[in-house]
């Protein structure tokens, strides 16, 4: 039985039918030493929406790239002038072909023009 | 055959051997609205091993919690002073009763001796 069927047996096609304890078996039994990106988006606020429209783009593209292990477009729960990537890539190479891929480089400067100020970027390796 | 099993067929004892895509698979076909916390802890340079230890305990008790999906230390990649839990909670009640649990209690009131100001804490949840 490969792993997309054994998937199937516990997401049983809605979302309410997950499993969640054995997702998170495979979270935990496995170390990945990826590289982490929490990137802030500090939007104006009469912007969001465009902000919003244009990432679904670079969301959708960036997901089918190499090495990318996450990547999704997240609000802050306190803040919602804040916008936030939470990215994880295998290593620090597909990251910077993430970063000179033809998707971002189209996109990514027309997402400044919705931002107040500069994108607050973190990039992060694990240590346990 | 369990999804523990499922799961050994492609962690083959080494991180070497992790098949990315396939856990890859897993991670992008369940939309997980969960809530994603970011704290980010500036920690005092010469205290930082003591941080660390102290963190060890922390993250062992977290990640045996109901409904943390993950759960763990992180150092920031450009700034040896940052260390940073990124966590996954299954929802808030969740992340509440964390925040309430005599672990969290008893060591995060010592993690903030080593720090040199307030730790920078961010909750999110997925748009997409």
């Amino acid at each position: 039985m490969g792993l997309k069927n054994s998937h199937n047996r516990f997401y049983n096609g809605k979302i309410n039918y997950v499993n969640f304890s054995k997702i998170n078996y495979i979270k935990k039994s496995v170390i990945l030493l990826t590289i982490r990106v929490v990137a802030n988006n500090y939007v104006k606020l009469e912007k969001k929406q465009e902000f919003i429209d244009l990432c679904k783009k670079l969301v959708e593209e960036s997901i089918k790239e190499e090495g990318c292990m996450d990547y999704g477009l997240y609000h802050e729960l306190d803040n919602p002038g804040i916008l936030t990537m939470l990215e994880e890539w295998r290593d620090k190479s597909n990251l910077n072909e993430h970063l000179n891929s033809n998707h971002f480089k189209e996109i990514f400067p027309l997402l400044l023009e919705y931002l107040q100020k500069e994108t607050e970027i973190n990039m992060y390796t694990k240590k346990f």
